[in-house]
């Protein structure tokens, strides 16, 4: 008898008729001789409603009570998940984060999984039960309600598939599966049967908005497979796994993102320290510096660039100015204009020639390239936003990604 | 310093302007130098709304998962509350039932409370905080999630004010406190300053809605003072204590109700264990007999008596007819149209003659009695549903109850 974990989101248990899908898929899956946990975000928008109620009584609403309040979601989720199962046959028995032992640390709003103490979710399916558990939500070392995060349901599935020795964890959501573009870019993007943790890491840091990074290095850490599908076609979708168990490609997808704004200082004394004082001043007023990049000219002067998400560019203009005024710089310069263009593949590492395959095919677009970063299995490119969706499907025809998948 | 335990009712949170009014007169309370607890029901009709959502899942959603789903409304109340007081500048913490040690027995739906462990809330009240517990929940002696039943939040506050030794325990709701009669019947009925456990669970089981006879009950074996009054008005209400501390007056109250219908049996032989055979039969059944009674007449035959709640006019009247048969009565006879009227008052005892007052003021309007049953501090007369009204009248003015309440 294998275990599954099942992770269903919340445009899964959007409303009674899709609880009821979501139930006979459960059973079904229990009745093919499975062991089930299932894990349930609230339904559709209900934690935003929450919030947004919150918000309305206090401006500034204590985190313990925030977490207390939208934890209520996935109770109700879970609750009626089990009615549906129930009015199928099934025995099942829901367990709050507090109840299933996902014990937290003491972080209101984002608390980290410090144990799993699974022993009445292990007492319930081995009395021949379908545990349903609410997503999102623990119990801390001081015994209050913690939630995880935004999405971090994904996370609770893959914990407890972890603890529980699952033999896969499913995670339901409206897309089906991984897939070598956004599809909505790249009309004959092709979805991927596997990919490695490592490159869904990269994916999830670069744009690919299917998984979170938290939960698939949870899953890489303790070595749980992920299978990504979706719960509208209920069709196979991409597994996740170890890369010797990956079926091999040279690379495995293209992603983009539009999120981030970049800050360029330009002609700075190139002098030691002076990179570490404008990134300690960034990380002191919590931007999130994400790509780096350093240039000296033949003159000894220097220009550094740099990105981070769009909310953060005010913050990032008036630390980087007062640093660049004193260090006599000759100018700083924000753009919110810009885009990356990523492409991923655990077998970049063996086959040399991507990069430049990637640079020829944005320069016979017309693609300025404005920054590079590289990681082991995947190079990234700022370029023009306006650009982006152009650059994208050029890479995608290039690498012959709509027929390289296996 | 005295401690205050406070309830309100679902229209009292109903809304977030509600909640900030609630969260107002907390902090009033709490700033006159008292320490504060809190119970809350589920905003407005939103234990409803799951209900309903819950039998769109299942036609017969389990009783453990009924509990899970609608225990989540008090939670998203409570937490709300708490942010609404914290924002007024006063440090507070929620407490789930089972946060909050409210350990009950484990049946679902209905649970009886078997203990209090409050050291959760005493070490907070402790700690110079207001609590703030969730009404109507608890957890078993299983470890599961409770409910008490419906309109059960009252017998929280009660049970944690006893638990407490709570000074005095406040229930807020959407009536300004106990009426001498109906208002919307007898226009220039009174408030009372003060009455009777005794006459509140009297008035609670002929008609009268504010409390249910459950908590006042809890209340009157923990002897807990209890005030009665308005979330919307905030003057005060109605005290119900200990008899020995009540403003003496010779009647509290007229109440009516018409929840109830009738089954007479005619003509049954008068042999012992007819009766006892009768009531097991509809005991059987779950039918909840209220007034019995019987006459023998000369001939020999008896004519048996008896009100329950209406909706239980088919199954009562099928259980009777085939009794009925079997005993050789001559006729059953099912009656939908009546009502009933109760006078109470602690007075009666040592006041002779009110019984009397009575039937003369019922029959000087024309209105025939066909049932009586009494109490030591109350007597019931059941009369046809269309002179309900006009008897209450009539009754409420013979007993000068607009001017005899202090």
């Amino acid at each position: 008898m294998t275990l599954v974990v099942q992770k269903f989101g919340g445009t899964s248990v959007a409303d009674a008729d899709r609880i009821r899908a979501v139930a006979d898929h459960v059973v079904r899956t229990r009745r093919r001789g499975h062991d089930v946990v299932v894990v349930v975000s609230a339904m559709g928008r209900s934690t935003d409603d929450l919030l947004e109620l919150a918000y309305k009584v206090a401006p500034e609403p204590p985190a313990r009570e925030l977490d207390m309040l939208i934890s209520a979601g996935e109770r109700i989720s879970m609750a009626l998940l089990c009615m549906a199962i129930d009015d199928l046959g099934e025995p099942s028995s829901s367990f709050t984060g507090s109840q299933a032992g996902i014990v937290t640390d003491t972080t209101h709003g984002k608390a980290k999984i410090l144990e799993i103490r699974a022993d009445r979710v292990e007492e319930a399916v081995a009395a021949g039960k379908i545990v349903v558990v609410a997503g999102f939500q623990g119990v801390s070392t001081d015994r209050e309600v913690t939630t995880l995060g935004r999405g971090a349901s994904d996370l609770t599935a893959v914990a407890l598939a972890a603890a529980l020795g699952a033999d896969a964890c499913e995670i339901y959501t409206d897309v089906a599966g991984v897939y070598t573009a956004d599809p909505r870019v790249v009309p004959d993007a092709r979805r991927l049967k596997s990919l490695a943790f490592e490159e869904m890491l990269e994916m999830a840091a670069t744009g690919g908005r299917v998984l979170a990074a938290r939960s698939v290095e949870y899953a890489r850490n303790h070595n749980v497979n992920l299978h990504v599908r979706s719960s509208f076609t209920w069709e196979p979708g991409t597994w996740v796994k170890k890369e010797e168990e990956v079926e091999k490609a040279i690379l495995s997808g293209v992603t983009h993102d539009t999120s981030e704004a970049k800050v360029t200082v330009v002609g700075v004394p190139d002098r030691p320290g002076i990179a570490a004082r404008l990134f300690r001043a960034l990380a002191d007023e919590s931007v999130n510096v994400d790509m780096i990049e350093q240039n000296v000219s033949v003159t000894g002067l220097a220009d550094i660039s740099f990105t981070f998400p769009k909310a953060d560019l005010t913050v990032a203009m008036r630390v980087t100015e007062a640093i660049a005024a004193d260090l006599g710089a000759a100018r700083v310069a924000g753009d919110s204009d810009i885009a990356r263009i990523s492409l991923i593949g655990a077998g970049m590492k063996t086959h040399p020639g991507v990069a430049a395959t990637m640079f020829e095919t944005l320069a016979a677009e017309g693609l300025n390239i404005e920054m590079i970063s590289t990681s082991p299995i995947r190079i990234s490119c700022v370029v023009r936003a306006a650009d982006v969706e152009k650059g994208v499907r050029a890479l995608h025809a290039a690498f012959e990604l709509e027929t390289l998948q296996p």
